[in-house]
Protein backbone atom coordinates (compact mmCIF):
# COMPACT_ATOMS: atom_id res chain seq x y z
CA UNK A 1 0.00 0.00 0.00
CA UNK A 2 1.29 3.52 -0.72
CA UNK A 3 -0.18 6.82 0.21
CA UNK A 4 0.97 9.73 -1.29
CA UNK A 5 0.39 13.63 -1.35
CA UNK A 6 -2.08 15.17 -2.81
CA UNK A 7 0.02 17.36 -4.98
CA UNK A 8 2.42 13.74 -6.23
CA UNK A 9 3.12 15.21 -9.88
CA UNK A 10 5.77 11.99 -10.55
CA UNK A 11 4.27 8.94 -11.40
CA UNK A 12 3.27 6.43 -8.44
CA UNK A 13 5.25 3.78 -9.71
CA UNK A 14 8.81 5.90 -8.49
CA UNK A 15 8.87 4.48 -5.43
CA UNK A 16 7.85 1.14 -6.22
CA UNK A 17 10.75 -1.38 -6.66
CA UNK A 18 11.49 -4.81 -6.23
CA UNK A 19 13.19 -4.32 -3.03
CA UNK A 20 10.22 -3.16 -1.99
CA UNK A 21 7.94 -5.98 -2.99
CA UNK A 22 10.42 -8.25 -1.40
CA UNK A 23 10.41 -6.91 1.78
CA UNK A 24 6.90 -5.88 2.09
CA UNK A 25 6.42 -2.28 3.55
CA UNK A 26 4.17 0.41 2.80
CA UNK A 27 5.23 4.16 2.43
CA UNK A 28 2.75 6.73 3.74
CA UNK A 29 4.44 10.37 2.18
CA UNK A 30 1.03 11.94 3.45
CA UNK A 31 2.60 14.15 6.79
CA UNK A 32 2.35 17.79 6.62
CA UNK A 33 5.30 18.16 8.52
CA UNK A 34 7.23 16.80 5.60
CA UNK A 35 8.12 13.48 7.34
CA UNK A 36 7.82 10.05 5.74
CA UNK A 37 6.76 6.93 7.45
CA UNK A 38 6.87 3.69 6.44
CA UNK A 39 5.46 0.32 7.84
CA UNK A 40 5.93 -3.25 8.09
CA UNK A 41 3.93 -6.11 9.50
CA UNK A 42 6.64 -8.34 11.01
CA UNK A 43 6.48 -12.08 9.35
CA UNK A 44 9.17 -14.83 9.79
CA UNK A 45 10.83 -14.22 6.37
CA UNK A 46 11.90 -10.85 8.07
CA UNK A 47 13.57 -12.38 11.03
CA UNK A 48 17.18 -13.24 11.54
CA UNK A 49 19.04 -16.08 13.10
CA UNK A 50 18.37 -14.42 16.66
CA UNK A 51 14.26 -14.46 15.47
CA UNK A 52 14.26 -11.08 15.35
CA UNK A 53 13.69 -8.39 13.20
CA UNK A 54 16.81 -8.91 10.72
CA UNK A 55 19.07 -5.86 10.89
CA UNK A 56 19.17 -5.57 7.13
CA UNK A 57 15.35 -4.94 6.93
CA UNK A 58 15.35 -2.65 9.52
CA UNK A 59 18.52 -0.68 7.70
CA UNK A 60 16.04 -0.85 4.66
CA UNK A 61 12.86 0.28 6.63
CA UNK A 62 15.33 3.68 7.92
CA UNK A 63 16.83 4.04 4.68
CA UNK A 64 13.55 4.47 2.69
CA UNK A 65 12.09 6.45 5.80
CA UNK A 66 14.94 8.60 5.51
CA UNK A 67 15.39 8.83 1.66
CA UNK A 68 11.38 9.68 1.08
CA UNK A 69 11.86 12.42 3.64
CA UNK A 70 14.77 13.69 1.57
CA UNK A 71 13.27 13.26 -1.84
CA UNK A 72 10.11 15.57 -0.23
CA UNK A 73 11.84 18.07 1.26
CA UNK A 74 13.52 18.70 -2.32
CA UNK A 75 10.68 19.61 -3.72
CA UNK A 76 7.87 21.58 -3.06
CA UNK A 77 5.86 20.07 -5.52
CA UNK A 78 5.59 16.04 -5.00
CA UNK A 79 9.08 14.55 -5.25
CA UNK A 80 12.47 14.38 -6.58
CA UNK A 81 15.33 11.01 -6.17
CA UNK A 82 18.26 10.96 -4.27
CA UNK A 83 20.29 8.52 -3.53
CA UNK A 84 22.19 7.22 -0.28
CA UNK A 85 25.82 8.66 0.36
CA UNK A 86 25.82 7.02 3.62
CA UNK A 87 24.00 6.00 6.26
CA UNK A 88 24.71 4.98 10.18
CA UNK A 89 22.45 2.81 12.05
CA UNK A 90 22.11 2.17 15.33
CA UNK A 91 20.02 -0.88 17.05
CA UNK A 92 18.75 -0.37 20.63
CA UNK A 93 16.16 -3.14 20.89
CA UNK A 94 14.83 -5.98 18.97
CA UNK A 95 11.48 -6.47 17.37
CA UNK A 96 9.80 -9.80 17.14
CA UNK A 97 6.41 -9.14 16.13
CA UNK A 98 3.78 -6.69 15.20
CA UNK A 99 3.71 -3.89 13.31
CA UNK A 100 7.18 -1.38 13.99
CA UNK A 101 7.00 2.40 12.25
CA UNK A 102 10.02 3.96 10.65
CA UNK A 103 9.44 7.61 10.99
CA UNK A 104 11.99 9.77 8.47
CA UNK A 105 12.28 13.61 8.68
CA UNK A 106 15.33 15.81 7.07
CA UNK A 107 17.60 17.77 9.64
CA UNK A 108 19.70 20.37 7.03
CA UNK A 109 21.40 20.31 3.75
CA UNK A 110 21.20 22.53 0.74
CA UNK A 111 20.71 22.16 -3.10
CA UNK A 112 22.97 18.38 -3.39
CA UNK A 113 23.14 17.09 -0.26
CA UNK A 114 20.04 16.36 2.16
CA UNK A 115 20.76 14.97 5.92
CA UNK A 116 17.92 13.15 6.93
CA UNK A 117 17.02 10.88 10.31
CA UNK A 118 14.91 8.17 10.52
CA UNK A 119 13.03 6.40 13.95
CA UNK A 120 11.87 2.93 13.91
CA UNK A 121 9.56 2.12 16.72
CA UNK A 122 7.39 -0.38 17.94
CA UNK A 123 3.66 -0.07 18.29
CA UNK A 124 3.87 1.06 22.09
CA UNK A 125 6.48 3.91 21.16
CA UNK A 126 9.55 1.89 22.51
CA UNK A 127 12.73 2.94 20.35
CA UNK A 128 13.98 -0.27 18.36
CA UNK A 129 16.55 1.73 16.19
CA UNK A 130 17.56 5.32 14.34
CA UNK A 131 19.55 6.48 11.61
CA UNK A 132 21.46 9.28 10.58
CA UNK A 133 22.16 9.76 6.62
CA UNK A 134 23.62 11.61 3.95
CA UNK A 135 21.64 11.94 0.65
CA UNK A 136 22.53 13.46 -2.58
CA UNK A 137 19.86 14.94 -4.67
CA UNK A 138 20.38 13.05 -8.92
CA UNK A 139 19.58 15.53 -11.12
CA UNK A 140 16.86 15.02 -13.74
CA UNK A 141 18.89 14.07 -16.93
CA UNK A 142 15.77 14.65 -18.65
CA UNK A 143 15.86 17.99 -18.09
CA UNK B 1 24.16 -22.36 -0.40
CA UNK B 2 26.29 -22.63 2.81
CA UNK B 3 30.44 -22.94 2.74
CA UNK B 4 31.36 -23.18 6.42
CA UNK B 5 34.72 -24.28 8.23
CA UNK B 6 35.54 -27.90 9.00
CA UNK B 7 35.23 -27.26 12.94
CA UNK B 8 32.32 -25.79 12.67
CA UNK B 9 30.96 -27.09 15.57
CA UNK B 10 27.65 -25.55 15.89
CA UNK B 11 24.10 -26.83 14.16
CA UNK B 12 24.69 -25.31 10.77
CA UNK B 13 21.17 -24.25 10.77
CA UNK B 14 22.46 -21.30 13.03
CA UNK B 15 23.23 -19.25 10.14
CA UNK B 16 20.02 -19.31 8.37
CA UNK B 17 17.40 -17.19 8.82
CA UNK B 18 13.78 -16.27 7.31
CA UNK B 19 15.61 -13.16 5.72
CA UNK B 20 18.67 -14.41 4.80
CA UNK B 21 16.38 -17.27 2.44
CA UNK B 22 14.20 -13.58 1.59
CA UNK B 23 16.97 -11.71 -0.16
CA UNK B 24 19.60 -15.50 -1.37
CA UNK B 25 22.61 -14.52 -0.63
CA UNK B 26 25.69 -17.46 -0.03
CA UNK B 27 28.01 -17.26 2.63
CA UNK B 28 31.40 -18.76 2.75
CA UNK B 29 33.14 -19.40 6.05
CA UNK B 30 35.50 -21.22 5.28
CA UNK B 31 38.56 -18.36 5.20
CA UNK B 32 41.90 -19.45 6.65
CA UNK B 33 42.24 -15.82 7.19
CA UNK B 34 39.23 -15.17 9.21
CA UNK B 35 37.63 -13.34 7.19
CA UNK B 36 33.52 -14.02 5.99
CA UNK B 37 32.37 -13.91 2.51
CA UNK B 38 28.91 -12.63 1.84
CA UNK B 39 27.42 -13.03 -2.15
CA UNK B 40 24.83 -12.52 -4.28
CA UNK B 41 23.55 -13.10 -7.89
CA UNK B 42 21.52 -9.35 -8.35
CA UNK B 43 17.80 -10.25 -9.74
CA UNK B 44 15.39 -8.00 -10.16
CA UNK B 45 14.08 -8.71 -6.93
CA UNK B 46 17.02 -6.86 -5.55
CA UNK B 47 17.00 -3.52 -7.12
CA UNK B 48 15.47 -0.33 -5.87
CA UNK B 49 13.40 2.36 -7.57
CA UNK B 50 16.75 3.45 -9.16
CA UNK B 51 17.01 0.04 -11.03
CA UNK B 52 20.24 -0.58 -8.68
CA UNK B 53 21.28 -3.18 -6.03
CA UNK B 54 18.89 -1.30 -3.14
CA UNK B 55 21.29 0.15 -0.45
CA UNK B 56 19.00 -1.84 1.79
CA UNK B 57 20.13 -5.38 0.92
CA UNK B 58 23.72 -3.84 0.77
CA UNK B 59 23.69 -2.90 3.85
CA UNK B 60 22.60 -6.49 5.10
CA UNK B 61 24.72 -7.98 2.77
CA UNK B 62 27.72 -5.55 4.84
CA UNK B 63 26.38 -6.76 8.46
CA UNK B 64 26.21 -10.41 7.22
CA UNK B 65 29.68 -10.23 6.47
CA UNK B 66 31.10 -8.19 9.20
CA UNK B 67 28.90 -9.75 11.79
CA UNK B 68 29.96 -13.38 10.90
CA UNK B 69 33.73 -12.37 10.67
CA UNK B 70 32.64 -11.12 14.11
CA UNK B 71 31.49 -14.17 15.06
CA UNK B 72 34.49 -16.42 13.82
CA UNK B 73 36.94 -14.06 15.98
CA UNK B 74 35.11 -14.53 19.04
CA UNK B 75 35.62 -18.33 19.14
CA UNK B 76 38.49 -20.67 18.59
CA UNK B 77 36.07 -23.13 17.47
CA UNK B 78 33.84 -22.14 14.83
CA UNK B 79 31.56 -19.76 16.05
CA UNK B 80 29.91 -17.22 18.02
CA UNK B 81 25.93 -15.31 17.61
CA UNK B 82 26.23 -11.37 17.93
CA UNK B 83 24.32 -8.66 17.88
CA UNK B 84 24.94 -5.68 15.83
CA UNK B 85 25.15 -2.38 17.77
CA UNK B 86 25.61 -0.10 15.10
CA UNK B 87 26.46 -0.46 11.50
CA UNK B 88 27.97 2.68 9.41
CA UNK B 89 27.69 2.06 5.53
CA UNK B 90 28.65 3.90 2.62
CA UNK B 91 27.66 3.91 -1.01
CA UNK B 92 30.22 3.94 -2.88
CA UNK B 93 29.23 3.37 -6.25
CA UNK B 94 25.60 1.58 -7.81
CA UNK B 95 25.40 -1.79 -9.22
CA UNK B 96 23.29 -2.98 -11.80
CA UNK B 97 24.16 -6.86 -12.23
CA UNK B 98 25.99 -9.57 -12.23
CA UNK B 99 27.65 -11.38 -8.82
CA UNK B 100 28.76 -8.94 -5.69
CA UNK B 101 30.60 -10.01 -3.26
CA UNK B 102 30.88 -8.89 1.02
CA UNK B 103 33.81 -9.48 2.57
CA UNK B 104 34.02 -9.17 6.11
CA UNK B 105 37.04 -8.80 8.40
CA UNK B 106 36.91 -7.91 11.97
CA UNK B 107 39.35 -5.26 12.88
CA UNK B 108 39.28 -5.06 17.02
CA UNK B 109 37.73 -5.10 20.23
CA UNK B 110 37.87 -7.46 23.45
CA UNK B 111 35.82 -9.93 25.13
CA UNK B 112 32.35 -8.26 24.57
CA UNK B 113 32.87 -5.45 21.84
CA UNK B 114 34.10 -6.49 18.45
CA UNK B 115 34.78 -4.59 15.74
CA UNK B 116 34.58 -5.50 12.17
CA UNK B 117 33.62 -3.99 8.70
CA UNK B 118 33.21 -5.08 5.17
CA UNK B 119 34.07 -4.02 1.57
CA UNK B 120 31.32 -5.17 -1.31
CA UNK B 121 32.76 -5.64 -4.79
CA UNK B 122 31.76 -5.78 -7.84
CA UNK B 123 33.76 -9.02 -10.21
CA UNK B 124 35.72 -6.58 -11.72
CA UNK B 125 37.37 -5.92 -7.79
CA UNK B 126 35.44 -2.14 -8.14
CA UNK B 127 35.00 -0.75 -4.54
CA UNK B 128 30.50 -0.53 -4.59
CA UNK B 129 29.91 -0.19 -0.76
CA UNK B 130 31.84 -0.61 2.51
CA UNK B 131 30.95 -0.42 6.04
CA UNK B 132 32.16 -0.35 9.81
CA UNK B 133 30.42 -2.15 12.41
CA UNK B 134 30.21 -2.14 16.40
CA UNK B 135 28.93 -5.98 17.59
CA UNK B 136 28.15 -7.38 20.66
CA UNK B 137 28.97 -11.03 21.98
CA UNK B 138 25.61 -12.80 23.03
CA UNK B 139 26.40 -14.97 26.30
CA UNK B 140 25.16 -18.53 25.83
CA UNK B 141 23.08 -18.40 28.44
CA UNK B 142 22.34 -22.38 28.46
CA UNK B 143 25.72 -22.73 30.24
CA UNK C 1 33.16 26.77 34.27
CA UNK C 2 31.00 23.80 35.37
CA UNK C 3 27.90 23.46 36.75
CA UNK C 4 26.93 20.29 38.26
CA UNK C 5 23.74 18.94 39.93
CA UNK C 6 23.21 19.04 43.39
CA UNK C 7 23.61 15.50 43.67
CA UNK C 8 26.87 15.06 42.03
CA UNK C 9 28.02 12.90 44.15
CA UNK C 10 31.67 12.35 42.73
CA UNK C 11 34.44 14.45 42.46
CA UNK C 12 34.01 17.56 40.40
CA UNK C 13 37.14 17.10 38.67
CA UNK C 14 36.12 13.99 37.63
CA UNK C 15 35.12 15.54 34.78
CA UNK C 16 37.96 18.07 33.90
CA UNK C 17 41.01 17.26 31.61
CA UNK C 18 44.02 18.43 29.83
CA UNK C 19 42.28 18.45 26.85
CA UNK C 20 38.86 20.32 28.24
CA UNK C 21 41.09 23.01 29.42
CA UNK C 22 43.35 23.03 25.96
CA UNK C 23 39.36 23.94 24.00
CA UNK C 24 37.56 25.70 27.09
CA UNK C 25 34.21 24.53 26.79
CA UNK C 26 31.84 24.95 29.27
CA UNK C 27 30.09 21.82 31.02
CA UNK C 28 26.36 22.64 32.18
CA UNK C 29 24.95 19.14 34.38
CA UNK C 30 22.19 21.05 35.81
CA UNK C 31 19.00 20.05 33.22
CA UNK C 32 16.51 18.43 34.87
CA UNK C 33 15.49 16.21 31.83
CA UNK C 34 19.26 14.62 32.23
CA UNK C 35 20.32 15.83 29.04
CA UNK C 36 23.69 17.50 29.16
CA UNK C 37 24.99 21.24 27.60
CA UNK C 38 28.50 21.73 26.47
CA UNK C 39 29.60 25.57 25.05
CA UNK C 40 32.06 27.54 23.60
CA UNK C 41 32.76 30.92 22.64
CA UNK C 42 34.23 30.35 19.09
CA UNK C 43 37.93 31.96 19.49
CA UNK C 44 40.86 32.30 16.97
CA UNK C 45 42.63 28.91 18.01
CA UNK C 46 39.26 26.84 17.58
CA UNK C 47 39.20 27.29 13.56
CA UNK C 48 40.34 25.40 10.87
CA UNK C 49 41.68 25.96 7.43
CA UNK C 50 38.49 27.79 5.85
CA UNK C 51 37.97 29.83 8.88
CA UNK C 52 35.51 27.86 10.60
CA UNK C 53 35.18 26.14 14.27
CA UNK C 54 36.96 22.97 13.04
CA UNK C 55 35.26 19.89 12.61
CA UNK C 56 37.64 18.19 15.39
CA UNK C 57 36.11 20.30 18.42
CA UNK C 58 32.67 20.21 17.01
CA UNK C 59 33.36 16.10 17.58
CA UNK C 60 34.95 16.61 20.95
CA UNK C 61 31.91 18.71 22.02
CA UNK C 62 29.37 16.50 20.59
CA UNK C 63 31.13 13.71 22.13
CA UNK C 64 31.46 15.64 25.43
CA UNK C 65 27.69 16.00 25.35
CA UNK C 66 26.76 12.75 24.36
CA UNK C 67 28.98 11.33 26.96
CA UNK C 68 27.47 13.16 29.62
CA UNK C 69 24.31 12.63 29.04
CA UNK C 70 25.30 9.09 28.93
CA UNK C 71 27.24 8.99 32.35
CA UNK C 72 24.14 10.84 33.67
CA UNK C 73 21.63 8.41 32.60
CA UNK C 74 23.77 5.56 34.15
CA UNK C 75 23.40 6.36 37.66
CA UNK C 76 20.62 7.68 39.85
CA UNK C 77 22.95 9.40 41.78
CA UNK C 78 25.26 11.75 39.90
CA UNK C 79 27.52 9.97 37.43
CA UNK C 80 29.31 7.11 36.21
CA UNK C 81 32.30 7.00 33.54
CA UNK C 82 31.90 5.84 30.27
CA UNK C 83 34.23 5.77 27.45
CA UNK C 84 33.67 6.51 23.20
CA UNK C 85 32.67 3.36 21.43
CA UNK C 86 31.89 4.89 18.18
CA UNK C 87 31.04 8.28 17.06
CA UNK C 88 29.06 9.15 14.21
CA UNK C 89 28.99 12.77 13.08
CA UNK C 90 27.17 14.98 10.52
CA UNK C 91 28.62 18.70 9.67
CA UNK C 92 25.32 20.90 8.05
CA UNK C 93 26.53 24.28 8.47
CA UNK C 94 29.44 25.97 9.39
CA UNK C 95 29.94 27.80 12.30
CA UNK C 96 32.35 31.46 12.53
CA UNK C 97 32.01 33.32 15.70
CA UNK C 98 29.69 33.27 18.33
CA UNK C 99 29.02 30.58 21.27
CA UNK C 100 27.44 27.35 19.99
CA UNK C 101 25.97 24.93 22.83
CA UNK C 102 26.04 21.03 22.46
CA UNK C 103 22.68 19.42 23.70
CA UNK C 104 23.22 15.74 24.52
CA UNK C 105 20.66 12.98 25.08
CA UNK C 106 20.42 9.12 25.96
CA UNK C 107 17.96 7.49 23.67
CA UNK C 108 18.52 3.47 24.92
CA UNK C 109 20.65 0.69 25.47
CA UNK C 110 21.21 -1.18 28.78
CA UNK C 111 23.51 -2.33 31.62
CA UNK C 112 26.86 -1.90 29.83
CA UNK C 113 25.89 -0.14 26.20
CA UNK C 114 24.30 2.92 26.24
CA UNK C 115 23.48 4.82 23.07
CA UNK C 116 22.88 8.75 23.42
CA UNK C 117 23.05 11.63 20.18
CA UNK C 118 23.98 15.82 20.92
CA UNK C 119 23.17 18.47 18.65
CA UNK C 120 25.22 21.56 18.00
CA UNK C 121 23.23 24.53 17.21
CA UNK C 122 23.94 28.43 16.75
CA UNK C 123 22.31 31.45 19.30
CA UNK C 124 19.62 31.29 16.56
CA UNK C 125 19.12 27.71 17.19
CA UNK C 126 20.48 26.79 13.93
CA UNK C 127 21.20 23.18 13.43
CA UNK C 128 25.05 23.11 13.08
CA UNK C 129 26.10 19.71 13.13
CA UNK C 130 24.60 16.56 15.19
CA UNK C 131 26.46 13.28 16.29
CA UNK C 132 25.20 9.82 17.67
CA UNK C 133 26.96 7.84 19.74
CA UNK C 134 27.90 4.27 21.37
CA UNK C 135 29.11 4.29 25.07
CA UNK C 136 30.03 1.93 27.12
CA UNK C 137 29.72 2.08 31.21
CA UNK C 138 33.14 1.81 32.50
CA UNK C 139 32.44 -0.54 35.99
CA UNK C 140 34.35 0.95 38.83
CA UNK C 141 36.99 -1.28 39.57
CA UNK C 142 37.44 0.50 43.49
CA UNK C 143 34.44 -1.14 44.23
CA UNK D 1 56.05 20.71 10.89
CA UNK D 2 54.69 20.35 7.76
CA UNK D 3 55.65 18.21 4.89
CA UNK D 4 54.17 18.77 1.54
CA UNK D 5 54.75 17.31 -1.86
CA UNK D 6 57.16 19.42 -4.26
CA UNK D 7 54.43 20.01 -6.39
CA UNK D 8 52.36 21.32 -3.82
CA UNK D 9 51.11 24.43 -5.98
CA UNK D 10 49.05 26.52 -2.99
CA UNK D 11 50.13 28.45 -0.40
CA UNK D 12 51.38 25.73 2.48
CA UNK D 13 49.61 28.38 4.83
CA UNK D 14 46.68 26.40 3.52
CA UNK D 15 47.07 23.57 5.56
CA UNK D 16 47.57 25.96 8.68
CA UNK D 17 44.86 26.82 11.26
CA UNK D 18 44.17 27.41 14.37
CA UNK D 19 42.79 24.59 15.67
CA UNK D 20 46.07 23.05 14.39
CA UNK D 21 48.33 24.93 16.07
CA UNK D 22 46.48 24.30 18.86
CA UNK D 23 46.80 20.96 19.46
CA UNK D 24 49.80 20.68 17.82
CA UNK D 25 50.10 17.81 15.14
CA UNK D 26 52.14 17.29 12.16
CA UNK D 27 51.25 17.11 8.89
CA UNK D 28 52.55 14.80 6.03
CA UNK D 29 52.26 14.68 2.35
CA UNK D 30 54.99 13.75 1.02
CA UNK D 31 53.94 9.77 0.15
CA UNK D 32 53.72 8.28 -2.97
CA UNK D 33 50.91 6.67 -2.85
CA UNK D 34 48.36 9.46 -2.49
CA UNK D 35 48.00 8.91 1.71
CA UNK D 36 48.27 11.48 4.50
CA UNK D 37 50.57 11.21 7.49
CA UNK D 38 49.02 13.03 10.78
CA UNK D 39 51.48 12.11 13.61
CA UNK D 40 50.88 13.87 17.40
CA UNK D 41 53.03 13.35 20.57
CA UNK D 42 50.99 12.68 23.45
CA UNK D 43 51.13 15.39 26.08
CA UNK D 44 48.93 16.35 29.22
CA UNK D 45 46.83 18.81 26.78
CA UNK D 46 45.41 16.04 24.92
CA UNK D 47 43.85 13.93 27.51
CA UNK D 48 40.60 13.26 28.77
CA UNK D 49 39.15 12.14 32.17
CA UNK D 50 40.50 8.79 32.03
CA UNK D 51 43.75 10.02 31.28
CA UNK D 52 44.14 9.10 27.84
CA UNK D 53 44.37 10.22 24.28
CA UNK D 54 41.21 12.18 24.21
CA UNK D 55 38.86 11.33 21.63
CA UNK D 56 38.22 14.63 20.17
CA UNK D 57 41.11 15.36 19.54
CA UNK D 58 41.79 11.41 17.67
CA UNK D 59 38.61 12.69 15.60
CA UNK D 60 40.46 15.68 14.89
CA UNK D 61 43.58 13.46 13.70
CA UNK D 62 41.52 11.32 11.81
CA UNK D 63 39.49 13.74 10.36
CA UNK D 64 42.53 15.73 9.14
CA UNK D 65 44.08 12.47 7.84
CA UNK D 66 41.10 11.69 5.69
CA UNK D 67 40.52 14.68 4.83
CA UNK D 68 44.08 15.56 3.54
CA UNK D 69 43.95 12.40 1.53
CA UNK D 70 40.54 13.71 -0.26
CA UNK D 71 42.40 16.42 -1.14
CA UNK D 72 45.08 15.14 -2.72
CA UNK D 73 43.05 12.85 -4.64
CA UNK D 74 40.76 15.39 -6.23
CA UNK D 75 44.09 17.46 -7.79
CA UNK D 76 46.58 15.95 -10.01
CA UNK D 77 48.66 18.80 -8.98
CA UNK D 78 48.72 19.34 -5.49
CA UNK D 79 45.87 20.15 -3.34
CA UNK D 80 41.78 21.20 -3.34
CA UNK D 81 39.74 22.37 -0.69
CA UNK D 82 37.36 19.65 0.77
CA UNK D 83 34.71 20.55 3.75
CA UNK D 84 33.57 17.05 5.76
CA UNK D 85 29.99 16.09 5.09
CA UNK D 86 30.34 13.06 7.66
CA UNK D 87 32.61 11.07 9.76
CA UNK D 88 32.13 8.13 11.72
CA UNK D 89 35.22 6.79 14.33
CA UNK D 90 35.54 3.77 16.33
CA UNK D 91 37.77 3.45 19.12
CA UNK D 92 39.15 0.66 19.51
CA UNK D 93 42.04 0.56 22.29
CA UNK D 94 42.84 3.77 24.10
CA UNK D 95 46.65 5.77 24.10
CA UNK D 96 48.05 7.08 27.08
CA UNK D 97 51.65 8.48 26.05
CA UNK D 98 54.32 8.26 22.78
CA UNK D 99 53.43 9.06 19.43
CA UNK D 100 50.49 8.19 17.40
CA UNK D 101 49.69 8.33 13.57
CA UNK D 102 47.12 8.68 11.52
CA UNK D 103 47.22 7.60 8.18
CA UNK D 104 44.09 8.84 5.61
CA UNK D 105 43.41 7.05 1.96
CA UNK D 106 40.57 7.59 -0.11
CA UNK D 107 38.61 4.91 -0.44
CA UNK D 108 36.06 5.86 -3.74
CA UNK D 109 33.93 9.10 -4.82
CA UNK D 110 33.43 11.19 -7.76
CA UNK D 111 33.72 15.10 -8.71
CA UNK D 112 32.06 16.34 -5.70
CA UNK D 113 32.01 13.91 -3.06
CA UNK D 114 35.14 11.96 -1.44
CA UNK D 115 35.07 9.08 0.18
CA UNK D 116 38.09 8.70 2.57
CA UNK D 117 39.05 6.79 5.87
CA UNK D 118 41.71 6.83 8.20
CA UNK D 119 43.27 4.27 11.01
CA UNK D 120 45.73 5.84 14.16
CA UNK D 121 48.42 3.31 15.22
CA UNK D 122 50.75 3.05 18.14
CA UNK D 123 54.36 2.95 17.43
CA UNK D 124 53.88 -0.90 17.31
CA UNK D 125 51.75 -0.84 14.95
CA UNK D 126 48.20 -1.36 17.24
CA UNK D 127 45.04 -0.26 15.65
CA UNK D 128 43.50 2.16 17.98
CA UNK D 129 40.79 4.14 16.29
CA UNK D 130 39.30 3.94 12.44
CA UNK D 131 37.08 6.24 10.93
CA UNK D 132 35.41 6.33 7.54
CA UNK D 133 34.63 9.79 6.28
CA UNK D 134 32.51 11.67 3.80
CA UNK D 135 34.17 14.64 2.44
CA UNK D 136 32.54 17.32 -0.73
CA UNK D 137 34.66 19.14 -2.83
CA UNK D 138 34.95 23.18 -2.49
CA UNK D 139 34.92 24.91 -5.47
CA UNK D 140 37.27 27.16 -6.15
CA UNK D 141 35.22 30.33 -6.28
CA UNK D 142 37.99 32.51 -7.58
CA UNK D 143 37.95 30.73 -11.08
Amino acid sequence: MLSVPPDFEADPEAIHSGAHALVGYDVDLTAVDGSARVTLEIEAKHLNRNGTLHGGIIAMMLDAAAGFAASRAQSLTGFTQVVTVSLNTQYMAPAKSGQVTATGRMSGGGRSIVYAGAELRAPNGRLLASATGVFKRIRDRRK
